[in-house]
């Protein structure tokens, strides 16, 4: 085993994999099965085309509740000149779908006819008259619907590699079928591995994973369209990983074993993959996911074993899981379209703005999940977290930016291809909010959903929102900037960041500001004052972060310098990412709200109250998109929720601080 | 019951039902249930917002395979300035994903390090040296994934109303849920109706449908996120539809009572809801469609019985299969997304031109299915059959265009909204071809599929293909135009019909033109002198077409006046629709090609040989969009499969006839 893998470009991978399955003749649809057509039937893929066995209407129909007529005899009638017809003798009643009679070619709707009685007077029941009347001639094959008019038989109903939906199904069974052949589900096997994995719903202790990449994985090969099988956690032993891979070999069409697929002392998939059959690729320039591995293995194979004849595809999947998910929809995606027969899945693409620079290696096609929304004209992208352990990356991203090898780095303001994952109507109800973090954020986004409205946050602080709406980069910003001149929250920071842009501004909440200790404050910290102590390790917020303005103001009344404060330079981004930093015991205090500090289980010790502010710019001030905030902010039921959290006073809820003509 | 239904407009049927639901504290989510957090999760709809139980990473992790240290104790070392760590006292080594050691605070990743052994030399084993040598100084949380980097305890990790995807999944796993709550799925019971109904599988006799519409409507309840039931077919029986309806309340959420929606003299559906329940709305101004029923039943309830508490809604579905069809997604969609919490499904809506007229009833809301595909810079739409009962009209359909009511059409030419079936990357791949008809495009496009392109062929005849070429609304025409005066087939026509349009022609078949008579040809026809015969009925092709002008040709020659032929005024559009006229007894004979005489078993007079061609625009005869055709022209596979239908001589397949500069 090397100790460091060599990538090879991401098209060269792709094309090892497809010249192995070639070689192996498994690239190319697995099987053919043959399914009652019901509505379990949606979804599948076509494997043979659908010529119709019958044509439909298989007969010549009429096409309304009427009276069957030979469209000769009615020539003449007019509105001064009626004609009667006998029912039995040229005329006979006939429903919606009926067969034409042999002798008719036109059907006269009941509501153009006047029914008469053997009398000739207006009869009774309107569709058991003994004649009709009628004042207007009708054209041969008037209301009818001809033999074949749908469908005529032989005609081909769907091509092979067709994804069947509703409407699919019921062309097919009107063609005559009550069976249709599909491709059969590829069975892929999942092998967790890894000694740290626990199963979901354990309380994992430190050093623990909480195995879930089976999970995913499973349910991205359902929804290509395959058969996923998921196998118990293997711990990290070759000669068990070995023998679950030959297990998992004897009846699946492709293996996924997860993790381990690197270099590390742990490492073992390479080396189960080249003992069992062939390494065709060990790892792969793309980022997230470069420590993949792609081969095939043989069931009988193993130490001392001859090989039998069957080859199986395997993929070391990387264990992180954003880099997890990655390696499937690359290299599982298309693999999964040719063993099916139907096209790729696409993402659509659109072009949008970067908020922010990108920096990219620039050996590697890198895939960056953004968030995307317009925000006036410009459909803007918002990088994520490029962690490839974040997995919520991927669930807050809206799209992907791929850029390819040769590219180091995009810079903000510059346009780039968006794969989107959500359609451009729900980006058109996204509200970007950029600023200051509250959890009342949370609350309200929550709230919005079921009124149709995507709240995606980007916690910059106080001034980076500020910046953000000068930039038209947002429709809001939550800012708690105190003035130390005025005393004065916002106002002051927005008429120096942003002079010449009209905003709106409402209170959110009153809130309170102080320090999260460890439980039972074993440091017996009690104020600012004991920051400078040396046995107290600080952690602060970013630069920008009003709770940093704070900070800095209140130190400077005290006298006290940053740089007496141990931990003064380690930067959080959020309330939650001081809270998380003072519990995991990296620090012993930081500054921030008290729901921060009850969301962890800390103890707090109040300093301060602040007001939190909403800032708008004017020309979202009344739109469509952000009537749903406004209206929030005047109900009970989210005055309520926000109520709940400790430290909050929402008396100021709503209230217009300052609204700029 | 009245003979006539009152329509009323669409927005009001649906305010109607709403209240009605409202009434009936049904307009809102149905239920939550826990289910087991598995991929079987896909696609359902979180019932509650997700806060996060736990952290993750739960704990400080490596985030490499390397060495932990105190980064305080890296500070000095430089490329010049190596330090040595000693293992066990400053320095352990960690894998990926092993918790950080209390006293660490940063991980020197293994490829930065030189391991050293008890005696300052190279260890053998990099991963357990006695120390290790650094060359440069590592900042504090270097490569440490800290606690809370992808998620911290209490965050909203996604909120409520959201459609599970693989990685949601995963966050919810990560967020320390081994379960999910969800909004139960709403129990749909499907009722079909009808005498003349039979079931699939059966050989159906005149007057017998085919019951499909239950397949449709659960296949779109299924996709909706419901679970449908479908029951037996009920005949059309008063007591007996009561019954079902009654039995299908006791356990269903909504009911769709299908066909009997109209006002005939079998339709009950009317008259079962007003007894069992009460009846909203009959009549929705809404083509195809408007024969709708919206209102309640209770199970109790009946002739002579008290209503029981519990109501349930209940749908009157139309039967033709399009109006059915569009009926669920106009009713039933949005009451769906309201029991399951989620957002309303959307098309994306594009600008399209309009190829043809469309006529629209001024009173109704219409549902018009188009063709959609892009011809040079312009997306086209073109409308397809509009009849409610040709269910391969939405089958073929790229998208609805729909007319508000107030607008009594839309001109060739303009533009119009269209909301897509289809994504963008699929109409980019489509190929209009417009003009004669031939079997052999069905069997190119079954060919064309596997290569990622879409044909689609609208049968206007040969003339009408080259003037649709002028126009610029198609790809490539079919056509077989016979020149009297120069006996060439397309060339003179060309010229004639677009002399500035540059193109390429390219010979696709020779075929058999004759005469299709019934089987055992009992009318004794045997050539064209025979239609002037009195007792022979003649179906004729709708000018413009190839066919119909060889026929004038040959009667030209014949002597033969138009005006002797029982029937040629009676206009077909294709091949096999003249097939199907004769099959059906509507005619004794029309003039077509064999394969059609084949393919609905028909005796077959040849009687002309002809040559029918591709004609290209220059600009597409080189287009990736095209090459797949010219690719099929040279393939073996696809010339034999043309063979095979009879008439057919592939000798001149892919020979170039006319190639302009």
């Amino acid at each position: 085993m090397s100790l460091y893998l060599h990538d090879i470009p991401l098209r060269e991978a792709a094309a090892r994999l497809e010249a192995a399955l070639e070689a192996a003749n498994l690239w190319r649809v697995l099987g053919t099965e043959s399914i009652p057509l019901n509505e379990d039937g949606l979804g599948r893929v076509l494997a043979e085309p659908i010529w119709a066995k019958i044509s439909s209407p298989h007969y010549h129909a009429s096409a309304m509740d009427g009276f069957a007529v030979r469209s000769a005899a009615t020539n003449g009638a007019m509105p001064s000149v009626p004609l009667s017809l006998e029912i039995g003798r040229g005329a006979e009643y006939v429903d919606t779908g009926d067969p034409l009679p042999e002798w008719a070619d036109a059907v006269i709707p009941i509501e153009n006819v006047e029914a008469l009685d053997g009398r000739g007077e207006i009869a009774g029941d309107i569709r058991k008259p003994g004649a009709i009347r009628i004042r207007a001639a009708v054209a041969p094959w008037s209301h009818v619907r001809p033999l074949g008019e749908d469908i005529v038989a032989t005609q081909l109903v769907l091509p092979a590699g067709h994804i069947l939906r509703a409407v699919d199904l019921g062309a097919i069974a009107a063609a005559g079928y009550d069976r249709v052949p599909v491709a059969r589900k590829p069975r892929v096997a999942i092998l967790p591995t890894g000694t740290e994995l626990v199963p979901l719903g354990s309380r994992p202790k430190p050093g623990d994973i909480l195995e879930y990449n089976s999970l995913v994985l499973a349910a991205q090969i359902k929804s290509m369209g395959g058969e996923p099988s998921r196998f118990p956690i293997t711990k990290d032993d070759f000669d068990l990983i070995c023998a679950r891979v030959q297990e998992a070999a004897q009846d699946h069409d492709l293996i996924l074993l997860n993790a381990g697929s690197s270099a590390g002392a742990e490492d073992f998939s390479a080396k189960v993959v080249e003992t069992l059959g062939t390494l065709a690729v060990h790892g792969v320039a793309v980022r997230p996911g470069h420590p993949v591995i792609l081969g095939m293995v043989q069931p009988g194979a193993g130490p001392g074993k001859a090989a039998s004849q069957k080859a199986t595809p395997i993929i070391g999947v990387p264990g992180y899981p954003v880099s997890a998910a990655l390696t499937i929809e690359i290299f599982v995606e298309p693999l999964m379209a040719r063993w099916l027969g139907r096209r790729l899945r696409e993402l659509p693409v659109e072009t949008a703005q970067l908020t922010r620079k990108i920096n990219s290696p620039a050996g590697d096609e890198d895939y960056v999940r953004v968030a995307v929304g317009r925000v006036g004209d410009r459909l803007l992208a918002a990088p994520l977290a490029r962690g490839a352990g974040v997995i919520t990356s991927l669930v807050q991203a809206d799209g992907l930016v791929i850029l390819p090898p040769g590219i180091q780095g995009v810079e903000a303001g510059e346009d780039v291809q968006v794969h989107l994952y959500r359609s451009k109507a729900e980006l058109e109800r996204t509200i970007f909010c950029i600023g200051s973090h509250d959890l009342t954020l949370d609350l309200l986004a929550q709230f919005l959903a079921p009124q149709d409205r995507r709240l995606v946050s980007a916690n910059v602080g106080s001034q980076g929102g500020l910046v953000a709406l000068r930039r038209a980069e947002a429709h809001l910003a939550g800012s708690h900037l105190f003035d130390p001149q005025t005393g004065e929250f916002n106002i002051p920071a927005i008429r120096q960041y942003m002079p010449e842009l009209p905003v709106k501004v409402v209170a959110l909440v009153r809130r309170e500001q102080g320090l999260l200790v460890q439980r039972g404050n074993p440091k017996g910290i009690r104020s600012l004052g004991d920051l400078g102590r040396s046995e107290v390790r600080f952690v602060n917020r970013q630069r920008g972060a009003g709770t940093r303005v704070l900070l800095d103001y209140h130190l400077n009344l005290m006298g006290i310098s940053p740089a007496m404060i141990q931990g003064y330079n380690e930067e959080e981004y959020t309330h939650l990412g001081v809270a998380a930093a003072v519990v995991s015991g990296r620090a012993d205090c930081g500054l921030g709200i008290a729901a921060a500090a009850q969301a962890l289980e800390l103890d707090f010790i109040p300093l301060f109250q602040e007001r939190y502010d909403l800032i708008v710019p004017k020309k979202y001030a009344d739109s469509e998109l952000l009537a749903p905030v406004f209206g929030l902010l005047d109900s009970s039921a989210f005055r309520e929720a926000v109520s709940k959290m400790k430290g909050y006073d929402v008396s100021v809820m709503g209230t217009v601080i300052l609204e700029d003509k």
